[in-house]
């Protein structure tokens, strides 16, 4: 079933103690497409571009089955542009350089083409942009998934408490739903949040796992314990790819599958950590996929006889 | 089959920000005998008090099936104690007082009737004294599993690293094995660690769950998200008596069975930060534990779909 990712498409800078790279494609929706392609080709993009953005990354997305009817290429500007550095223990960053560019007035133009979509992914974003996105669609999508981040909580907290509101399903990372809840627990974090609207809260936690809450259900998935973490940027956005990408290839919205959907999107993730960028994702195989699923599975199997 | 305890028996006095205690029952081996109690009542301690140790406690162990023979109980003199208190996180702590007192010269007598046993568990002590527990059992148990900390590390790691040659599982956490091996990634560290003696490792990640490592297999267990994590003292060895008391009652130290005995393991440590000190152990129902051995299942259990 389609699928809208709504989200940056630009520029990144990062350095890690692996090294560092100069200006490469990042943005959370390119993560999130390319993640999502693995399971779906019926997938819509909107995002916003400058005149220096490569055309073959926009031809990657469409030969995986991505609409980049919805990406708006502006003539004359530039596209978003970030750059970072990792700290040793790859969970902490400083930020070197924000450049909004042409994301400081983005306007999302949603394609008539674009409405029948039954799954929409909010990508990391303002608040207020996110909202005119659902804002925007005639019928409200079967299952609306919502990024965000620390920065939106600290300075548009009443825009995204309005936006929360319309949302299915909530991912932040651990600290974010601390911030958000006023609550040190997750498990407490986790109840004051879906009290503000999403009915699913996914709290990803990098490499210690993620968690899916709804109402009393709880469900963990790991993290692949890694010989080398390269890159994390782009994971958060990628296991959102991979999960909204399966729920949107099965169709089915219950609490049961979003934990397979959460597998698949944690073994994506560590696909996305292990080179700079989308390097690994772009160059993915299926059998690459199937392998790694296997190796989640026995990761966490175990025989439980009854004492 | 039988499973010999060495460890600490002593007195705590713990700060959180839900409270704090006098003067109560605390050691590692103190937890780990209660956590093993739940699957096996072949279980003997080798220990020292001073005379100061409340007979109760030792009236508990025993009502619990665990052999005292080899609690050494020193006159006029008096037990270890320590005294700390823990941050908001909970997993970082201050250590205010420790009072060596009985432990400063532990002298680890094996009773003859001890020296059947089959499974040894060293709780956190001296490696020297560890290794003196091994020298002095005339047949090398089926399984001899070791705790330790970051301290011996620092002041004796030649002991230490003598002592890990001889035993087949050590239980660190992730912080003390990114020390051991001076490897930050996990799993590099554990291939590091491997080579030091232990067939097994097992990193303990707190409320982040435990890694279980030998050659090339790798399982999870996640820790059980809970509401409150009141007290942590003690939760790593009582994950380390669940661990061992399991592989005890079963009798079958295969990778497989390791894997389930982590899952009990689990549950235990769950019980033990509900309340302050061994109080939730001391007074633990067999069907409590059955129904959050349940909740564990529940809480990776996932349904794999091929895509």
């Amino acid at each position: 079933m389609s699928l809208l990712i709504v989200g940056s498409v630009a520029f990144d800078a990062i350095e890690t103690p692996f090294g560092k790279t100069d200006k490469i494609i990042g943005g959370a929706a390119s993560y999130i497409a390319l993640a999502a392609s693995n399971f779906t080709q019926n997938t819509k993009l909107v995002a916003v571009v400058g005149e220096d953005f490569p055309q073959e990354f926009i031809a990657d997305l469409q030969s995986k089955g991505v609409s980049t009817e919805g990406l708006q290429i502006k003539k004359g500007e530039k596209s978003f542009f970030w750059s970072g550095k990792y700290h040793t223990d790859m969970n902490t960053r400083d930020t070197l350089v924000t450049e909004l560019n042409v994301l400081a007035d983005f306007d999302p133009i949603i394609p008539e083409s674009y409405q029948d979509c039954e799954y929409l992914m909010l990508g990391n974003l303002t608040p207020k942009v996110q909202q005119t996105v659902i804002q925007r669609l005639k019928k409200r999508p079967k299952l609306i998934v919502m990024d965000t981040m620390n920065f939106w909580m600290e300075i548009a907290l009443d825009d995204l408490k309005e936006t929360l509101k319309m949302v299915d399903v909530l991912t932040i990372n651990d600290e974010e739903a601390r911030l958000l809840s006023g609550e040190y627990s997750l498990v407490k974090a986790a109840v004051k949040i879906q009290e503000m609207g999403p009915k699913y809260l996914i709290i990803k936690k990098g490499e210690n796992g993620a968690l899916l809450f709804s109402g009393k259900d709880v469900f963990f998935a790991p993290a692949l314990p890694l010989e080398e973490v390269f890159d994390p940027t782009g994971a958060g956005d990628t296991f959102a790819g991979g999960f909204i990408g399966y729920l949107a290839k099965t169709g089915d919205i219950s609490f049961e599958n979003m934990k397979t959907a959460i597998i698949y999107g944690s073994a994506m993730a560590s696909f996305c950590v292990e080179k700079f960028g989308t390097e690994r994702l772009v160059n993915l195989k299926a059998d690459e996929m199937q392998s790694r699923i296997n190796v989640f599975r026995n990761l966490v199997k175990f025989n439980m006889a009854s004492v």
